[in-house]
């Protein structure tokens, strides 16, 4: 569905009327200036202002919105942290953000049930300390937790280093308050980590990027925290030992709750921003980490972990079992991101995903595709999980990263993967979701949107 | 939708016609008696005879089915293994059932990507002994392991004692090739653990009972197969000592693989048919097993929990890490469900969950739904995801169990919990699941079955 700018405009001061009348003006934002502050997430895409925003600070106030939006016909893009990498809380077509950032109450943590209920304003940083705490823990980890919120992981499906092990957003995900375009609030769900009554659709609204419904709670699935840690940082000389120690480790039954790979390019990156003190002769680095319930298990997981490290020519392979350790080991892969800013002008970022088994013909392919683009093209990311942060670098202004990127895609799709594996479609990836997927397929899809949004006003313009 | 099933019935014969025409006589069975091993499962639902059953070899023949029944309207319900517990497979409008029972290959087994795709009809035991001759593991363990289908465990979302660590088997499916009513072939969901682009079909259709599609090969999640494995049987002289012990386990991090309850009339069970050799002082037993890639791991483990035992005055804690020690602890367990056949002319059994803090809740409660309704309810099962099997036995034929399962439901959705965790609502729950989801997401939840299937021919009369 396209929208009408203009008509939008007039149809959101209308419902800025309306909600100021129902919910007070403190709710209601129409200050240029702070609505600039709404149009643009974590992503590169292209920012919009919308018109109107407005700061639920309660079910009611979801409730109040989604119904005179549909009345009033004006599209709603919810927003909790904003750090969405594709795009996916840019209103298009302006209208009306919904901000949940202020709904941040964590209002129950259950350690028999292993269970939190929270609103979706809660920062995804904030529930692991508060949880942690208390001897338990929530495993999603993406890499913008201090910022980003529960919404926004439930809309995204978010992952994280720890998903390897304890899986993403949705297989932490037990049940949710969801409201409809139009107001109408559905319990999804369940309490209890089994349950087969009727169809799942908590598991289909987690990764629906706010185009089904609103997240105005979520019941999350607890564990205790795993009392023993070890950090592992593996050095290599070349991509193909790192790569091959991920196939080895993986099919030793070994199951490391980190295991994140950089390339040489990223090495290259960090060792120019005099960042993660990176030996010259290191070409790919490996950084691993098991939990588990005693020290012992740990122990012996890692000693396996080294062992297969050294079949494969690791150069060195530091261990951590301490804070100030683990931090040390962990700085490359901190100070990584800001390195590869630093490295050149302008970055497109993707986030794809490859069979486990094709990761060597991904990254020698990638290196082929920034030769014949003539561009830098850096990889680090979840190695376990075959899901690969992918960087196009350039300086030049005039420089177009298409044609690199498609090829990028290309290559992805001809090795069984998949082109997002954490950020989602949005809109910075739409041109390339119907290369996986069939046009039947999504027609599918969109049958499904209809029948949760048939006006087509709940953030529209993406996915499809 | 309601069918008249002699409409149905002429529609069948034309479609028996015309398949015979396309496929070949020796696939479409008209023959009665054949026909009536295809009108029940392992519920006590009513049984309904087929109009025709089609033996599919292929996905061409699955197609060219219902692509026929659509053009008919001719309802199809798909059968693998039969071994529902809720009637899913059951016609009960007549028409047609599709057998997937022969298409029984396992296309792909890959040791690195720790993926194996296989056809609907494979035996689920039968691809646990393939894969683990290979050193892999394929973690749904459902009780009928020997003779139900990957098939019908996808359409049903199938669980067992191994779920608690591993998950269901919507955990461990990638991907699914789903055919829609008219024969449209869809590839669904990804080879890789990450992935979100575009909704999560595949979570939808696993658990789906077969009514918004057929799945016509599998793309499964393989671990390496743990090397260690510890099994424990504890004797608890009350309830309440084993179902402390439950909570216990999960609040020190410990992570088994199975943690098996039996509440004191099934123990009693045992003892009168003379099975699992259960001594008298004993009123419930908890089995668990460990497991993991280290022998040391494992026991620390085992140690842990026995300690916890000991803490909650067990009477013993036996430990096996052979086969034969280990198949004498499981007695007990196996023996059981012939045991409750034994025990009463009838049963009704139900397939609970409730949060884990309110097992105890629920098993006082029920005990006293038993007085109050004067029969014997006995329940068993995977107490650390709270997924009780309760049954209600009488031997008066003139005995209504419905008063007494009515007042269980209510008790566990009064407790918080579901109304069933592995069976599905089938036709056998159905009269309970408008008791947990509103009507208002009941009215969703349709509205995606007619994008799948608007005709509603597909496995019609389940679930609403």
């Amino acid at each position: 569905m396209i929208f009408d700018k203009t008509q939008v405009k007039a149809r959101s001061e209308q419902l800025a009327l309306s909600l100021t009348r129902r919910l007070g003006a403190a709710q209601v934002v129409t200050d240029r200036d702070i609505l600039e502050s709404y149009a643009k997430d974590e992503s590169s895409c292209e920012p919009c202002c919308p018109d109107v925003a407005i700061r639920a600070r309660s079910l009611e106030d979801i409730v109040a919105t989604l119904e005179e939006a549909l009345q009033l016909g004006v599209p709603v893009t919810a927003r909790a942290g904003g750090t969405g990498k594709a795009g996916g809380a840019i209103p298009i077509y302006g209208g009306c953000v919904l901000d949940v950032s202020r709904m941040k109450q964590v209002l129950e943590i259950d350690k028999t049930d292993l269970v939190a209920v929270v609103e979706p304003g809660v920062v995804t940083g904030e529930l692991h300390a508060q949880v942690e705490a208390m001897g338990l823990f929530y495993s999603p980890d993406p890499n913008s937790l201090e910022t980003c919120c529960i919404g926004g992981n439930v809309a995204h499906n978010a992952g994280g280093p720890r998903a390897f092990k304890y899986g993403c957003t949705r297989e932490n995900v037990l049940g949710l308050e969801a409201v409809l375009m139009g107001g109408a609030v559905h319990q999804v769900g369940k309490r209890t980590i089994k349950g087969v009554a009727g169809y799942d659709l908590t598991a289909l609204l987690v990764g629906s990027e706010g185009t089904l419904a609103l997240t105005s709670k979520a019941v999350l699935r607890l564990r205790r925290k795993p009392e023993a840690l070890t950090t592992l940082l593996a050095r290599f000389s070349d991509e193909a030992s790192a790569t091959q120690t991920v196939a080895r480790t993986i099919e030793a039954g070994l199951v490391p709750r980190v295991l994140e790979f950089m390339d040489a390019t990223v090495v290259e990156t960090l060792r120019q921003a005099g960042a993660g003190s990176v030996p010259e002769d290191t070409s790919a680095l490996l950084l691993c980490e098991f939990d588990g319930p005693t020290e012992s298990a740990v122990e012996a997981d890692a000693l396996r972990f080294a062992d297969i490290c050294e079949e494969q020519a690791a150069l060195d392979v530091l261990a951590a079992r301490h804070v100030g350790e683990r931090n040390a080991l962990w700085a490359a892969r901190r100070d990584m991101s800001n390195a590869i800013k630093k490295r050149a002008a302008f970055k497109v970022a993707e986030d794809i995903v490859v069979p486990r088994s094709k990761a060597p013909a991904m990254l020698e392919g990638m290196r082929r595709i920034g030769e014949r683009h003539k561009t830098l093209v850096a990889a680090y990311g979840h190695a376990g999980d075959g899901n690969y942060h992918v960087n196009v670098l350039w300086d030049d202004p005039q420089y177009d990263p298409h044609p690199a990127v498609d090829d990028l895609i290309r290559l992805v799709l001809s090795l069984g993967g998949t082109i997002t594996g954490e950020h989602g479609i949005g809109v910075a990836k739409r041109r390339y979701l119907p290369w996986e997927k069939s046009e039947a397929h999504l027609a599918l899809q969109r049958g499904l949107k209809s029948q949760f949004d048939p006006a087509g006003l709940l953030n529209p313009g993406k996915i499809f």
